[in-house]
């Protein structure tokens, strides 16, 4: 059961389309191959989902259970406003990183603030795309060591 | 005409099988079976719903209109969060009563706000799965005094 | 011992006297009398205290422990503003539901915080007179369970 | 491309039906209708959605960019509650204006803050379904000009 | 039923004896005693009464319903802190007319709030003693008016 | 020097002519007549002044030094607004008692803060017009006091 | 009396001269002019005043009384600070449509709160001079069908 | 007149018999008894009282001037919500040491403010019961150093 | 056009007449004439203007455009009020540098916030009438430096 | 190891130099001598440390580990501000006990917040010196009890 | 110039010793000793610097500039009160990614908020001693695609 | 003893190095220099300190007494945080002028606050490396007063 879960929450199917300077060039579809690619090296499987519906990733996140070793997660908006996904996040047994591409923190105060956050086991933010592929590694290395 | 509906709201479809410690130990299904018992002894009927989408829970309450003498609602995390339920509830000529599992008085503090109390006729929180029968208790008891 | 307390705070000798639009028109006499009918019928006794003095209700509360199954209590206004009130009810064991004939978050915006909340087992509002009846077969029910 | 999008969010279904002191008469299908035949007359396009689903909303958004000169958006109760759709405007080149019915000033406190006026180009708020024919006509003369 | 009750809230029975720069030199009896000749001029009488206890004011107010034409009360430190005083008030039809010694907006931040003057006539504030007979008199010339 | 000076603030002018449920129904100019009246009685003068221009009402206030026994001043709007009021108050030595006619407290919340109630030397609200003649009363008993 | 005041408030005066980028180029000489001409093509009158003077904006209100359908209304900064124009709005029977050149809400946070728009009939911002037109707009095609 | 008080406020009566974890194990009746024993030892005496009555604990206050050297309070409750009995210590020339049995500051938030600090001497809190004979302590020296 | 305006605002006209403590003994007069003086050694001009009208200085402020090199401003009490002055510094290109006599942060809490601040060059407050003196010094020697 | 460490933060090198009447007479020096002897009267060491500096004030805690019963703590000014050396507290096992000379709850309101209490043990305010005594003897009484 | 500087702030020396369940038991050495291996496995150079004194921590970031490709920095207790720390980041030409072990927002409020991360490129939180690695490997492999 | 001390906090050893746009192209070198060479013009004494720990400007302004007519301090970031500095410059006789480089007002908000503004005679922002020029002749100029 090697396997993670990226979730991408509203607005990141316009990755790489459009605001370039504050998320970045890539496009979703480009991360998600190239997060694939990384992870299928280490033997690992990665599922890809996206939704701009608060009741999708909440689904989703319920079907996580039993399936994965991490989830990945960018809740877009969904961060600063939604206490439903954070009660989801607290339904299930697995581990979420929360990923932001911008620094959150240098933008409007009301992104200074996560709902979700202490719920999930950490986050990383600020770093862009490859904030992603930090906590792949994460979750990854994090289990190398359980198999010692 | 002499039916209730019984609406649940994001992540109570997980009822029963996590976190039995703040939510107990009856699953959804069984909670909407004994309820429909309950209420169907007192010779009503009873439909459920359950969803994690706000939209779909807002259609639900919109359709209610005409069809149902009351709603047994737990709106689980968008309790704290969308004006968009609350606005739901006051187009609709269906008294709600918010039902609570747990005391949300001892939680985090975002959990002590309700944007839809006010436009409910009255809450139960606290008292667990009990709720929901006292809830339906008491639109049905209601009703037989108006028909006095 | 299956006894309860119903503990009335201040203005509630008030009851049906003085804006029953607000707090029904049912006086504090005829409801502990119909309350105590409906808990003997199942086997129960009911004493009934009212104060307007917060510290008698202190008093009560703590003279309260070891003689009754639950307490049902409607603060009245020291919901909003006695410390003192919440240490006596922790102070004792005896689970104690919080009880509001109005629908508290209709009204002016300091009846929306309770003090007592956190350390109730749970709260009933909104629905009238009807609450405290709730209550009380809240405390009878879980009793018959424990029986089984 | 002189085309407009008619954009509403959650109970806008509900118009003309409920509340109608503060909402106003017309249905949903009559202000469409009238809105429709309004622009016409000045050889423009109107395409209409209305939706309870915040993330409806957002793929309809999405889906906008390169097809319309502006969306007239009445956000309904997500105007208060959603960083997402906040988003999903900032996402896409086409300009909106934000309509609200009612003068939402007058009204509970939580409605004074819209988290999309910042991303919006204009609000026009109070002036009931004639607010949506000021915002057509601010978009069609504006196009006028530039085709000076 | 002429009659005028002066009510006296906490520490005021201290009056004249400590902090007469904050409150004056006049004691509480030499007021009471002024008060009434004032009163009995104008062929009116006076009850007065003074308790350190919220519930017996609350009492008091309760018993006043049907005999006095207005009271005047100095709440003192319940000013500030007693929602069931307000609710006392509210569940009465005599009208009250605050009144402080002393000028409460040149003290702690914590006294420039009253709960109570929401649902007073009116208050009087700073104008020392005199306070209480411009009060009085304020009852009273609203009476011989009714009587024309 | 027995002289008072009456001074009204914005929209006093309107007295009597608008909103009579909230303001009362004399005019200005009626009010200003009868409590020449009264001052007179007691060989006292009264000087009127009205103006809806902040400026006006400083300058009349630095005017009154060395001129009048006290003020007894209805600030209006700039009751809660006017730091440049309160300073012109605190830059002469004549007392001022601030009148309302109506319980500010009752309303909406921006009015239940005075800048100008620090440094004045009492105020009279809720009262009506009748607020007016006590705080004339007020300084003309305190000048008979010090006469003695 | 088919007629509309345009009232300016504070710092209008200055408009197309100064921060052309904020509120545009167009002079208030320039405004006045071509928003007389786009009523009178509808057989109405049109009069304007700006001043930078609170007080004398809120006698231009009181005067308003008896001659005008409406005003159209930018009070500037004093949108954010005057209790005293909210007043004058509420002490005439003049509806008034509040009008701001540009989006408030991408602004300094201390302009987002409006204390006149509650009295208001509505408001239209961030769509430059246009905003003015639309308001005369609405004001004279709700004319239009009253006369139906 | 070698005299203090112990001042024991709302459910001190309960110290020992519940939630000994926060308040230690000794009893209310054996700590009385052992702190007049320590205070004897240097020829001093003490006066015990407690009550869960706010009115009562004011009386007492009232009653203590020129009776004792200092008054060792632990207010419970009554700590966070009561002006009154702020006032009540201001009213009287005894100096009081406000003693806590539990650290606050690592309690609810509301427990970390204290109305009646500022007109307090001094206060002790987190040290358990010893902080009475720490407060007893400090007025005793004290006394000692003035009789040099 | 080597010319500086120093504008004193509302109750600055007062000066050296009350409140000599906190505002110093110099009159306005005596001021302006040695700052004017003072001026002059330099080869510039100064003029002079002080109002307690808001309108008038915001008049003043407009008509300083291509006037002056700097305003030297003392705005009083509009300095924490007035969004209208702070709009009319911005529309100008003339640098203003706000002066305050008096250290303003040691006073009331809501003399610490300066609307107009952020739109001055500068500020310089507390050194009392020598802060006119070192403003035209900045003003001045910046004025060299430009013709080096 | 019968030791404790009396710790002093910013400013108390001034101790009995400056601002008497705030925080006495005595200087550190003689504070540390008479609490040396105090100490060694009952057979116990003290060691004495004072800092300006934040850092060494930490490395100092740091360096307490299994040196000392308890330390004795005033930790001035960073009492409010520093989060690094309540992390520091929080990183070692010995007990602190907080000291503050003054009443720091009749100071500036930003002297009320304790960042440190909830990871000291216990505070005592506002007894002078004396505080420290006593707090040393709360450690050694503590260490009687233990040893019996 | 392939050099990485490691800055760890207050209280991290103590790592490993003390709380391990929040900071996990790695000692800060073994740390640094196996952040450098890693680090040289990439052939890059990393210096390690920790410090409790607020001020050494400014003058290390004020040195770095010219020498290093990225500052790794977990500020301890300073990432929520150091302004000095922020100005310090903004002062230099390094980019600084901000590691914290535990997950902050799980902790007290006041660690909620970091005065560093809107001048830090990004932060990572949450995920132990692992957040170092990968803080090292943004900066390495950013290295990288530089390289290209 | 004509002697004043430049005393510079955290980050101004930067001073000319980076961000120039927003504190000047000037060192701090320079800036020492050129106001040494000021101030011995006038025959006075300048001594410079500048320094990143909080707890060597603690312990300079505690060195000052005695020495100095005034301190010209700018506090850098520990302007808005450091009570330990404030605390310092109330324990001397010195007095303090609060120079600030950049206008503080328009940037961050947690920058418009001063904890040290209280306690300073006053205070010169914005006006850049002038600032330090200016606060030296207030303090030279007041003591050529002083010789008269």
């Amino acid at each position: 059961m090697n396997r993670l879960l990226l979730l991408n929450g509203p607005n990141l199917n316009m990755l790489g389309k459009r605001e370039p300077d504050v998320y970045g060039k890539i496009t979703l579809k480009a991360l998600e191959e190239q997060l694939t690619a990384y992870v299928e090296e280490k033997q690992w499987k990665l599922d890809v989902f996206q939704s701009n519906h608060e009741g999708e990733l909440i689904d989703q996140i319920h079907a996580s259970e039993g399936k994965y070793r991490g989830i990945i997660f960018n809740p877009g908006g969904y961060t600063h406003t939604s206490v439903a996904l954070r009660d989801a996040i607290s339904s299930v047994n697995v581990p979420v990183i929360e990923v932001h591409l911008s620094n959150v923190y240098r933008r409007e105060s009301f992104r200074h603030q996560s709902l979700l956050a202490p719920v999930c086991r950490g986050q990383i933010s600020g770093l862009g795309a490859k904030g992603y592929f930090l906590a792949a590694r994460a979750f990854m290395e994090e289990d190398e060591r359980k198999d010692d």
